[in-house]
């Protein structure tokens, strides 16, 4: 379950305080020319510390391809293997939590279920192993460019995160995305549907606890005679026809239908205050868990480059053979 | 795509205007005693006609099990085929759809992508399809109850349903789900987490527009300090601890944590209204879609049967080697 | 465990003597006009009765198609749903066989891994059911031919049948394939190699010991300059080149050259003899196991109906998107 | 197509001259403690150069572990991410071959099918692919051990290959292989049969021409009743019964039977010969060949350490969660 994808696959691994993060990316086209400079962009997107209020943590990040590629930078067909090596370990931040419970964390399900303790930094749950994803959504984006397909996600503030931060609190977030340029007939039926698989996609993310398409939770409470999507011919639409509103948010019985797709995605607070946390450890004790290591106050903020890769990754993998 | 699991797979065929639609489900554990008189009982519940305002289809759906089952109804660890015949036609009804794009139906778009013209009555993309998850559902119901997992649902009404209904028009609503008796340890890392099956699973249902778990949307808005969910050891609880508030919907980091599971899906109203529509036909022509047909002013009445049924399915394929 | 194929993926359930068998065919291109008497001819191939020393069981083995198919024959591109009533189950005949483990037949591994004593006549283990795989295969034959891709196979005799039912004996025996009219460029690396899943696609049936192609066996005897297979340009070739000689077996890395792709399948003999046989039962207890049931004196006989559709699946598969 | 097994994972990436090889390995069990010694001991035993008459290159294939283990060495239940980097690459080597369709090599199938010229080397049909396939074998064999299972094979000779070597010439071989203490149970029905993992392996190993088991070809001109595998009670064997013969190789109905499982791999003559060789190049034109590059003369010779890795990741997969 390490794997994403059907056609284009994305299988990865990778801890966040171990020697390197990375992927094989597997099915992706040949003869894409690779802009290597605009997957580091893509990567810098995702790094912490490039924004006010996002972790200190200032790893480079950068990616190393060990195939897949000509010399000149083309793909060939054959599997895209890739790493990230962790260069800014500093697990000694972590020591307060080893053993411990961190409330609304992973610490207490991995244990029970892996029964290993080895939650320091979140290991396999930590947002860390996001740049594998983020390094592969950036090679999709560059072959979805050559077919007019772009992908691109903003964040939505919700509560003042100044204010979260100076409390020592966090915040919840909201993470819009659009996708443009698809033609009609990308999704398939019945467990494939084009917003199924964004949906999993996105509550694959790190603290994601919602998703809507189109008009969304509004649907629910609206009638249908107020959002009927009239469609009108128009040669210069994708499939012949264009639609004079989008409540469907571009998707209909699953399947594109030439409008832009628009989502959401609604993220919780970070879990981790910059408090004392009450918790208890793998042997029953209470403790207090001390206000220490690296902390995103909203960790919304920095999803919008994994949200990107995750709809890249999706679209990518639909397309492969259409 | 017509694959629903890994470790438990529903495969899954039929038209809604066929012959009969079916499904195989394979993985399914040996030496379950299946209740036959208690599947009735979920086809039941998803049909139609059984509902004021709901689709006056009449139709039995009766399941016929056509292998995996010993003579006494026991399972043989094979796979499980089974097929519902359609018995109640009438596509007389929907003679004036032929050739004609619906609004908000997925009539354009499978004909831009598959260039067949068989969608009177929803084709493949019909709700009717939803049968076999039903009938599959129920055996899945059956097992997890051998373990003390259950799965209910419920509609939430948003308008009402009878003012929808006298004015021809539609109406969206919610139907919340809830998973109780969930060991801990439930969903796999990083792809196949918990909330990303069951929103994967939930947007797979006809006119499903956004899924939510736990605080859900409400999350983004939220400050971490109020949203902790504190535990506490406690020698009755699943694994040794109980939680004080359930914020996390019974889910941390992909992984269930003991307590209930609960998530809303939101559907937007049914595209058909009982009045006259505007349309296009396959060759461009502006056309008047008379009302007439089957009709559900609702959707999201019949949908909890079908959402527990995807619940079910989700739960007891992640379920199978635990 | 019970799906076969990836791209064009067949899904199949039913023991031998249960209602029906049958199987979903995902995948299968849309817009193909489906020939059912050519159906029926494949199914007549398979039969048993229809050879002289094969099974005198005489069920005509109709396929019902539910689902897939225009009302004029015509392919959806959704899934081909169908079914082959059991109407001849006899299972009488097998009485003495209850409980009791056959010398060299699945009963002693089924009974071990699924603790389920079902295996009069097979069950699930039985080769009733690649009356399936026959019927899926039937199809892809009539895609196939639209590409001008055929499938052969033909049984060859290594002892005289005759003289082994005359014994009341068996005897193993060869079947050999061709495709003939492959493009250049079948086959996927590392692990689709078209004769790894050819391999893999015979060794799936009843009674196969061994699977060879071009030279085979006879490779791991020869001098590499005996056994070159020199090309020359051939404007009338698939891919522009012809090769001299054959000794590859028309793939060379896994992939299709455009020469005849020819295979061997080795059968053993029917492990059920029409004399006593010793054996054990359940309980531990020596049994003397008569000379009872349905006998094929050599099921390769019978075998180049299920050859040719485990090829034709095979091929259809990885051509499906080339 | 770059990826091995179902429940235990091996997706693998990396040409024979780009800067690294690679896989992931992803579902192996937790809390088995890895010995670094021995993977190295078995990489030692792929290497070429270790035996007299195969390939004089000389690389030491360090396995790199970048995830899915502690810091003493323990499986973490995580994915493995492993790479090996090419430290030999002497590509100049190969500079003869740029362009040119070599006899019986993939030079031309997987230029036909991909469009680019980049095999050098073999590029990813190399056999240099397999480094990794041994040490994700080299991790399964470590687990196996700790359920009693074991897995070895050994080369036959069938020329002399010194005599083919002094002649610049090659020859074909035989590797058998034998799996012991395998439980009863192992091998998933009717497209997961043991036998037909195994030969799906071992046919993915380049210059594989042939696979039997048991009694193999021979079966196919034997009589039943000389060929029956007679069980007995026995209380020290593993389901309880030992067979008197092993005519059927460990495997009924494709399922272990827990008698030792023997197959054979018959492998083709290396096809580079140390002679000019007839070729014609990517533009039609004929073109002579010369004796260049590393030679093995008979690849058979290096085929057990990969034989064995086949049969250690096909056996570990199986038994993943019985």
């Amino acid at each position: 379950m390490n794997t994403f994808g059907y056609n284009i696959r994305l299988t990865t691994f990778g801890e966040s305080h171990g020697p390197a993060l990375g992927g094989i990316l597997d099915g992706f086209p040949p003869m894409v020319k690779i802009d290597f400079e605009k997957v580091k962009e893509d990567m810098e997107k995702r790094a912490p510390g490039r924004q006010a209020f996002t972790s200190p943590r200032k790893e480079p990040d950068e990616v190393e391809f060990l195939s897949g590629l000509s010399a000149d930078g083309v793909t060939l067909g054959t599997p895209i293997g890739f790493i990230i090596r962790n260069k800014d370990q500093r697990s000694g931040d972590y020591a307060g939590y080893a053993g411990r419970f961190r409330p609304n964390h992973a610490d207490y399900t991995y244990y029970s279920k892996y029964g290993i303790n080895e939650f320091a930094g979140g290991g396999r749950a930590s947002a860390r192993a996001t740049v594998s994803w983020v390094a592969a959504g950036a090679l999709c984006r560059q072959w979805l460019a050559t077919k007019g397909v772009t992908v691109s996600a903003r964040f939505i503030e919700t509560n003042s995160v100044e204010e979260a931060a100076s409390n020592g609190d966090s915040t919840g977030g909201i993470v819009e995305g659009v996708i443009n340029g698809l033609p009609v007939g990308v999704g398939e039926p019945l467990f494939g549907k084009l917003h199924s698989r964004l949906a999993a996609a996105m509550m694959s993310i790190n603290a994601a606890k919602a998703f809507e398409y189109g008009d969304g939770v509004a649907s629910a409470y609206s009638f249908g005679s107020n959002v009927q999507d009239l469609m009108i011919p128009d040669n210069n639409a994708a499939g012949g026809y264009r639609f004079l509103t989008n409540h469907s948010g571009g998707i209909q019985g699953g399947i594109s239908n030439g409008m832009p797709v628009n989502f959401k995605v609604y993220f919780k607070p970070t879990p981790t205050l910059m408090r004392e946390m009450d918790a208890y450890d793998t042997e029953g004790k209470h403790v207090i868990i001390p206000p220490k290591g690296r902390h995103d106050p909203c960790v919304a903020k920095r999803a919008p480059a994994i949200v990107e890769a995750m709809a890249l990754l999706t679209v990518a993998d639909l397309m492969r053979y259409m």
